[in-house]
């Protein structure tokens, strides 16, 4: 490609509001261009990158034997209805009325579209498993769409869903779509932390998130400093930092405990001032949080439960904070929040800051594992100024539910090796997730097993956001002077850049784009009448891989010679015009080699 | 690939509603299923031919220098206010809310969002020409979708839109894309026929219709039997059917006539009475009739009209019907319909049926051309139950625009060469057309010329439905069993058909398909356990150019042979096992080298 025959209208500065280095370089190189808060176009340059992604993952997910579909983007609402999440999804689902006052979503996710499909045509179980996928336009409207096409409202997903008669073989194709996506990344060039859901025990997982460290990361992962132990801080767990007690053990201590008494706690608002108070540490109380519980799923803990409706009760150590996406995620809530002062009021008897599990009546209560090796703990006493002190946990009071809900912070230890757990902000890229029988289900799918009964099939689900793959490649490979494109993404992978574009340089800019060309190579000879200072800064910000000057004075020498640089690494060096093509095929072959590798 | 790797699920029967062959057969042969009326979904099958002509598109575009950029789907509606369409679009345009109460636009069409691309990022005639397109997915919310993929609600759109400094320029860029147009459709197979908008002069034209011939066509399209002419019967024209007079004529037929008399015709309604009571032909009558306008451009003919406004009164011989589609045009309004009664006796101070240019206040009068013959003609005379006789055109009425507002018909005689013209249903399955300025003065777009001053530039745009197209490429090429695929759009260029898939023939079919496969052959290898009939069944419902039976008794010849049938042609015939690959590899390159000839 002639530069003078392209679109590469690149920017000096970005706008202001673009603070992500990605965002920054898609739209100074002229990749990308914003049409509205959360929509990007893509122009020609960034538009090659994206198709080079999609061919990637493309070529993995086929040679897996996954098959390609296209489902529409704008989906029946009635599919939506009938899996339930017309209701759950909340606002990010973007809902349409046509003309006729029927009901539509623009596809975020497509669950239930390609669920509807294999109901129609799935009979036998010979035709299981199945894995069928897209590479789409979906839409999630973000209230505060950010980082460019990092977080835009339109996306481009690589959605796959497969159905299977058994587990073993959803966990086949679950097993193999992880390694493809492992294979994608890397491709991509990017260094993925793949984090397991159940953040312990390394197999049997029933999802896997593909993150990549960043700055601008809307994750918290916690990652080990001895291990390769990486999790969603939103399901991280930790070594137990308190001696477990055997039920013997516990009820002895218990039996060496005076009662439980009731103190005076006249103006004490917080665990700091019952610390100071009582003269002790946070550890030795139980912090007692009611929650309100919103769209609680069948199946859960919660079931038949006749206790107050949409509340619980939870139990903490006093050192210790609340993780309420594990709590939702264990009472198969699609959220919890902390309740409204009125509520805590009205479900304890108590103004806020009172509350304690001994006597509580009416509520589920969920208590953390810390609070299970508490043996002379100081809890509320459901009653204003008053607490409880020596309080023991299984003579005093039992929850209902005992669980992991502590929030994991950096200097916990980690659950697999006992080593120093750290922060870090990431962001998904990917994510592949065993579905069950959620859907198949909930829409009535079905097939005729080998024993000709009818059995619902088991789904899993897999998901890339490619917008966000190709911006975090570039978050990864970038310098002050722009882009570093990996060169499986790079738009070009060689720029031939010849000083003046006239006379013997221009015969031979043209005869090395000629060969480059012949040869495979994705070439972009900057044909225009710029200074040389110009192309050299746009050069380095579009981060073509390879660039080749091509001027008079190199040209002159006996044999004729060329500059070759390779975009963020090493010096320039000068090469035989004759060979350049050969040696720059060569290094974009073992490049591309070297990314494809196991 | 093999049959029980792939999901090919084939149906005996179609729905009742799919009443197109190419509706029927994509639903039968496991191609699209609906998801709702209007909407369909690619199965892999179907997508592989929808890939095959998105390539064959993509190629001839990128081989004219366009450049493929990717607006988004969802729009926002901020840009069809600027180029006004968001009023004049009407219901087919689905808007949008989203939760931040914006207004979005589901992509029917992008004029607007590459004509705000291109405004954001030109600067200078030396970026010009520059062509932009996108292959993507675009929403009309029809009333009545229908014919599957054909007229469907969802459907993917090539559409290009070229910026120019000078007609010179635009005409050269239109002109290559008619010509990419003619290969695209060429190598798809398809017979299109190029109707031009100009309808007769066979240069300048300012747009151009590719149609296909179909009996469900939604365009009547009017064809010579003698001649290539073809004309959109809303933009038809034909050879005048009557002696044009010149100005010294007239004017002595007019003297040599009578004066205007009244005439009494009492509970005369129609046209047909008045030929009865008369005693004369429906070709002596000038009938008028009232017309309301909606939505008149700026820069017509009615621009500062300071008469009625929203009404024309339209003159045309009594044998022939008012065109409203031209009449439309003329006005540059987006639509033309009968006055409502009332209006009618308001305007012209007498009941329906009694209008008559003589007379007629306060009105545009619009005569067809025919109406500038007539010497001697009867009219209505603006008064319940009276006509006038012996009325001349220039004598008695002057019109305030002449121009050509007829029907044509079968039976009319062609523009060019006189011959006998006729009519077909035609799809339209490409547009090309010239913009002109309409979007980029609405839209402000502005670049510096060689001179240094600001100039709008001109703009063309160019679309192909790639769902009808496919569609149409089956309805062309199909039979009672299935379809029968242009080698360029077939899913599979090849199918190997074991007769039972074991021993010696597995083995046989197998050598098959790993030689087929290796020569860059698509080839499909059914190794279903199904019955021999099942399997041609499907084979000739899915169209795959050829198919190859292996079975015992051929293998068992010295040298062992299979049969070759080419889908659709041809009988059966026997070859080689050995040189069975080379021999289909050769023809099918021949067949893909004969629909790429110019």
């Amino acid at each position: 490609m002639k530069y003078s025959q392209f679109f590469i209208p690149t920017l000096r500065e970005a706008p202001g509001d673009a603070v992500a280095a990605s965002h920054r370089l898609m739209l100074r190189s002229g990749m990308i261009r914003r049409l509205a808060n959360g929509l990007f176009a893509y122009l020609p340059l960034g538009l090659r990158s994206l198709r080079k992604l999609e061919r990637i993952i493309r070529e993995e997910m086929d040679s897996l034997g996954a098959l390609e579909v296209k489902p529409t983007v704008i989906v029946p609402g009635e599919l939506w209805k009938e899996s339930g999440r017309w209701d759950t999804m909340g606002d990010a689902l973007l809902r349409v009325k046509n003309r006729l006052d029927g009901d539509f979503v623009v596809s975020p996710t497509a669950e239930e579209a390609v669920t509807a499909l294999v109901r129609d045509d799935l009979s036998s179980y010979r035709q299981l498993p199945l894995n069928l996928y897209q590479i789409n336009t979906k839409y999630r409207d973000e209230v505060r769409p950010r980082y460019g096409v990092m977080r835009g409202r339109e996306f481009i997903m690589k959605d796959a869903y497969s159905f299977h008669a058994d587990d073993a073989s959803l966990d086949e194709t679950y097993e193999k779509m992880g390694r493809a996506y492992r294979r994608i990344f890397r491709r991509a060039g990017l260094s993925v932390i793949a984090v397991r859901a159940d953040s312990g025990a390394m197999g049997g997982s029933g999802s896997e998130e593909f993150m990549v460290e960043s700055e601008i990361g809307d994750n918290t992962l916690i990652l080990c400093k001895g291990c390769r132990y990486a999790a969603n801080v939103e399901k991280a767990a930790c070594k137990p930092d308190f001696a477990t007690l055997s039920t013997a053990a516990a009820k002895e201590a218990a039996a060496a405990l005076p009662p439980v008494s009731r103190i005076d706690t006249p103006d004490v608002k917080s665990i700091a001032d019952l610390c100071a108070f009582l003269k002790t540490d946070a550890k030795a109380f139980i912090k007692t949080l009611v929650y309100r519980v919103s769209n609680i799923e069948a199946g859960g803990p919660l079931d038949g439960c006749k206790k107050t409706g949409g509340f619980v009760a939870a139990l903490i150590r006093g050192d210790l904070e609340v993780n309420e996406a594990k709590l939702a995620a264990l009472l198969r809530a699609s959220e919890v929040s902390l309740a409204e002062d009125a509520d805590v009021e009205r479900l304890t008897g108590a103004p806020v800051g009172f509350a304690g599990p001994i006597g509580l009546e009416g509520l589920t209560v969920v208590a953390d594992e810390t609070v299970s090796a508490m043996v002379g703990a100081v809890t509320g006493a459901l009653a204003k100024d008053v607490h409880y002190r020596d309080v023991a946990f299984g003579r005093d009071f039992e929850p209902d539910i005992i669980a992991d809900i502590r929030i994991v912070t950096a200097g916990d230890r980690c659950p697999l090796c006992g080593g120093e757990l750290y922060e870090k902000k990431g962001n998904e890229l990917g994510h592949i997730f065993k579905l069950g029988y959620k859907y198949t289900k909930a829409m009535k799918v079905s097939f005729l097993d080998v024993d000709g009964k009818a059995r619902t099939p088991l789904q899993g689900c897999y998901g890339i956001g490619l917008d966000r793959t190709l911006a975090a490649a570039i978050e990864e490979h970038h310098d002050e002077a722009g882009i570093i494109w990996p060169m499986s993404l790079a738009p070009f992978e060689a720029l031939i850049m010849p000083v003046k574009y006239e006379g013997a340089v221009k015969q031979a800019a043209d005869s090395l784009y000629a060969a480059l060309t012949t040869l495979g190579v994705d070439t972009l000879l900057d044909d225009r009448a710029e200074r040389v200072g110009v192309k050299f800064n746009d050069g380095d910000l579009t981060g073509i891989p390879f660039r080749v000057v091509v001027g008079d004075k190199n040209l002159a020498a006996q044999p004729p010679l060329v500059e070759i640089k390779r975009r963020g690494g090493g010096e320039a060096r000068l090469v035989g015009l004759d060979r350049a093509a050969a040696v720059i095929t060569e290094e974009i072959r073992a490049e591309l080699d070297a990314l494809n590798l196991e």
